[in-house]
């Protein structure tokens, strides 16, 4: 037995999400169907973000066991053959024993783009949030300190029955260029929800909607219905996964 | 009467090329369909470039005569409320008595972008041409020269019978940046499938397959039948267009 790890970009839009679902397609069994063709035998695949229906990603990571002896670049190349374009398999490599794409992750970071201007662009419109008012920079970016360092995040998403809601954020940058506005936040891990709604709240504080100081209010009341609406999923995508260094 | 300029951007990919034709949806159609419900009387309009089902536009320029005073803002607002967000109109305003986007104007510039990389990027797969193999930069440069000035280039495009294949490139350049190559022309006027027709050549000697000195040979040959394959239109857009000075 071997395990495998591969870095995965989509665009979300075809898929009814990421997760393997009977019936309709979504990315992981999309790829586990193209595996299971290519190796002869039934593959479970392990993923470090589980991104929503319409979610992109240009570094998913997924990981997989299979019996060793694989030549990870004609794998490459047969799944790209299998998958693509819509998907595509960046990289399959060889992982230290007991690596796992989802629980051997340490850190995810995810960007949101928002494109401000009036006039929308036909060339980012299925890539970025059109929302075409002005934002301002001073107020998202103290609204969004708040949400850094370790907290209960039930304001801003769902968690399943009897599961913990707390999670890390060690970093949200805004950053403004013309026209788009991009959110970047890294986190230990994400509860279902919690970048898009995190988006849409800093994105009442940018109109003035919202008060600033308000986001620490809201992220302490533990009420989904404190925070703004959840942003669009075609905004957001998962742009890479850190791992230990000894499993790298 | 005044006369009014418009710089638009479009997603070819839903439409049946930018030419207004009864029973299909074009570009120009679906603009003076909408300028005409805003008017309230039918418009024709002008475009500098036709461009090919399936070609995009960042500037696309068009012109219209109608009754004085519009107001260009809210004209604009209306346009794209009803044409987006496939078509942007990014600019309207008055322009000289005389003005045609078609006639007055003595240059567009169009961009072609090639993928090389082996794996599609499922985020470029609209925008430029999967090409997945290596393009040698100096076997291109040396042919694209070949272009530069003034020619008869029946061997590269379509010309309606009676009409002159005699067009004037300003300038040809080609751009690497990692697996992205950009080839960006600069001409009086095009002949229907110009642009494309080069880049499908230019790409032929860039493999090896064709000599660049061919290249002349092939263009003082004026006969189509001896260029490389059209390259597709889902590369291709026109990005600007230049006028005299006294009509800007």
């Amino acid at each position: 037995m071997a395990t495998y790890r591969m870095v995965v970009a989509y665009d979300g839009a075809p898929f009814h999400g990421f997760a393997r679902q009977p019936d309709v397609e979504t990315v992981q069994g999309t790829i586990e169907t193209a595996l299971r063709k290519v190796l002869g035998a039934p593959v479970v695949t392990s993923a470090a973000g589980r991104t929503d229906a319409g979610v992109h990603a240009l570094g998913q990571v997924m990981s997989f066991n299979s019996d060793g002896g694989l030549d990870p670049d004609s794998l490459m190349l047969r799944l790209n053959s299998m998958c693509g374009p819509v998907i595509a398999i960046l990289a399959v490599e060889e992982a230290p024993a007991g690596f796992d794409a989802r629980f051997s992750a340490s850190a995810r970071t995810y960007e949101y783009g928002i494109f401000t201007r009036q006039v929308p662009d036909p060339f980012a419109r299925h890539t970025t949030w059109h929302f075409p008012y002005p934002l301002d920079r001073e107020l998202m970016a103290k609204a969004a300190s708040s949400m850094l360092g370790e907290h209960a995040f039930d304001s801003f998403g769902r968690v399943e029955e009897g599961r913990s809601p707390v999670r890390r954020v060690e970093s949200i940058e805004i950053e403004h260029d013309g026209d788009l506005t991009t959110i970047r936040i890294t986190a230990d891990s994400f509860i279902q929800q919690m970048v898009r709604s995190i988006v849409g709240t800093l994105v009442q504080v940018g109109t003035g909607k919202t008060p600033p100081d308000e986001m620490d209010r809201i992220l302490h009341a533990r009420d989904r219905a404190r925070a703004g609406p959840v942003a669009p999923p075609h905004g957001l995508f998962l742009v890479s996964v850190e791992y230990p260094e000894e499993l790298v």
